[in-house]
């Protein structure tokens, strides 16, 4: 029921098929995040017609809300949020793990340069004083940032999660460390991931089900000589794919150098998925470093605020409040053929922003979704064609 | 470019064709409320869908945000918002006068029997301590309630810009009493709106344009003889269509009074809208006494709530957020075609609702915009048949 075949390469860049039970997705591929079990503002025929082939939920978030057995007992989670396609299940390790020791660090998968950007949290509960995240051998306990209960996550209970959600692919619990961990820190949760990756997969194996495959997590954080380690580990399992996850450094050069240490350790006939990152200048880096899939909030998250991608803009963005587009007649983004381009100008949207109306997010989302779909079938066939460098600097180099 | 025709009655009231240069809308018709030149939470390709044929936008909004001006440039109001159907634009007068005597009286179209709701706002300037509403015989000067500037509409004003908007239908300027004006005051402003409706009237026919109409508005309150002498003046001014406004009333026995007083003065070969009512029951009621068109923000001020139409509930309505939906696996309402019925459950809204999903609202939205619509075809349908007060009986008796 699932396979994965690498029909090009240009370099390392490939350009292949993953088939899973619903259906096919053509990498490189953006997987559009729908955490509560729905991409933010769009609907699941939306994401249709603009191309959108996977969508990666969150165990975390769907364990709290509403819960992975009202979810199966709904008939699982394609049927619950009304998607055909294919489904990925993040566990949530990023998210439970940002916060604890992201809070307290105050940084998330890039850590940045000004100190006052990596301090927006606590990691402590206001009511109790006790830590929100507290991680042992066995696994994670953390509090709800919904109601305050306490919950835990071990490696059996995520697989015991993703089987009642029903998935394609679920990702296996894994420890995000943080930029600002040491490397002692860091090599202490790596090995304890490694463990944690071991007892998932046994408890994949042990509860068979063909229509569902578990993939493994590459941590290890900034360090060489910890993200080859690991790497190379999880590579010795037999997970149906890899992804690479946690700390990625302080800036996107280090994010890059994370790649490149890890990528040609993992299997080349495994796909491989990217956590968490792909503005647009990053989609170009990781594809051509051999990343498969990658999902990221940016489109949608991006869309909330008004801002929207536009290929000849400055880093690829315009913010449609600014008060040059409040009678500008054009589309979006010259050239797409979103249903907002074709239908609205940017003085609409801008009205609609200004006039805080609903729709607006739901018509800035299709268009930032279409765009990296657009972009995301450029690059395959320029890898089809090994182009991917001269489509690379048509986009990067101006 | 326009017509109106009566293909069918059953006792008072009319199934009809009113051809705009937009294309037909069948009568009788809900009138969906696209204030700010948007439907709250839908995009016009929702509606076309759902099969609402008919906006209604907002001569004081839009005059306000984004200004008639940008619209005109823009090509128009149908071109700015993507519609291609017909489109009416309120004057502005029931929210102009709602900012003054409505908030002094703490009232809409019918007073509530209850004082609390009756005293929601001010009507002085919380900086300067200035009524925010002065009329005087010309016109009416407002302030904005999004900057604080000041503003004029004349019934020649309120022409103007609906010349620019370019919509199909025009409502005049007219002064909306609250249901708490006395009978004085209330003869007082009806003669006035007298006298403006024969000065708009003037000025369209000077700046004329056949693609667009102008409707009159009956005013005079809950009052029999001004209601009366209201319907006997507007019916003799040559407007393409005539519209009941103001206030209906302290209950909805006196809205229906009111409309009994008013209708069989106006023109038969004329259509005649009732403007913002049409709760579920109220629609049997307004229909029933020769009502062509109304338009209401119920169906979607009702699904931000979470609050959705269902034929077999009590008041034809669900609470989406109550506990007992939470494992509901059925759709909305039974039975109904629309998006949201055909692909997601009563759990998976719930979910979405309280989860705080922006795709929670458009929805809801359509659900209640396309139970309407249904509704609306069975009305029109049983005029035909002669048969509407069984369905009537059907909906309302039980």
């Amino acid at each position: 029921m699932f396979s994965f075949e690498i029909i090009a390469k240009d370099q390392e860049a490939r350009a292949g098929k993953l088939v899973t039970p619903h259906g096919l997705v053509e990498t490189p591929s953006f997987v559009a995040v729908g955490t509560q079990a729905t991409v933010k503002a769009v609907s699941t025929e939306d994401l249709g017609k603009i191309g959108n082939r996977v969508i990666i939920t969150n165990a975390y978030h769907l364990h709290l809300q509403p819960g992975e057995d009202l979810i199966q007992t709904m008939g699982g989670l394609h049927r619950f949020m009304g998607w055909q396609g294919p489904l990925m299940t993040d566990s949530g390790g990023f998210q439970i793990f940002s916060q604890g020791a992201g809070k307290e660090h105050g940084v998330g998968k890039i850590a940045s340069i000004f100190p006052e950007e990596n301090d927006r949290g606590r990691h402590f509960s206001s009511k109790t004083g006790k830590p929100l995240v507290t991680v042992d051998e066995d696994g994670v306990e953390f509090i709800s940032y919904l109601d305050g209960s306490r919950h835990r996550f071990t490696p059996e209970r995520v697989i015991e999660i993703g089987r009642k959600l029903g998935a394609d692919i679920i990702m296996v619990l894994d420890e995000c460390t943080s930029p600002l961990h040491d490397h002692d820190y860091t090599r202490t949760a790596m090995e304890r991931t490694h463990r944690w990756a071991v007892r998932a997969l046994a408890e994949f194996q042990n509860t068979c089900d063909e229509s569902q495959t578990l993939w493994g997590i590459v941590q290890g954080g900034a360090y060489r000589d910890l993200r080859q380690e690991s790497a190379t580990f999880i590579a010795d399992q037999s997970f149906d794919g890899y992804a690479v996850g946690g700390s990625l450094g302080k800036s996107k050069d280090e994010m890059h150098q994370v790649l490149e240490w890890t990528i040609p350790l993992l299997p080349q006939d495994k796909p491989r998925h990217l956590l968490g990152i792909g503005e647009i200048d990053d989609i170009f880096q990781v594809v051509k470093r051999g990343i498969d899939l990658f999902d990221c909030v940016a489109p949608t998250l991006m869309a909330r605020t008004g801002t929207m991608f536009v290929k000849e803009a400055e880093r690829f963005r315009i913010h449609i409040l600014n008060a040059q587009f409040k009678d500008d007649p054009g589309p979006i983004d010259e050239g797409c053929h979103c249903y907002t381009c074709c239908n609205y100008s940017r003085a609409y949207l801008r009205h609609l922003f200004v006039a805080k109306e609903l729709s607006a997010v739901r018509l800035a989302s299709i268009h930032n979704l279409h765009f990296i779909e657009s972009l995301m079938r450029n690059i395959r066939t320029a890898i089809r064609e090994g182009r991917l460098a001269a489509l690379s600097r048509e986009w990067l180099d101006r």
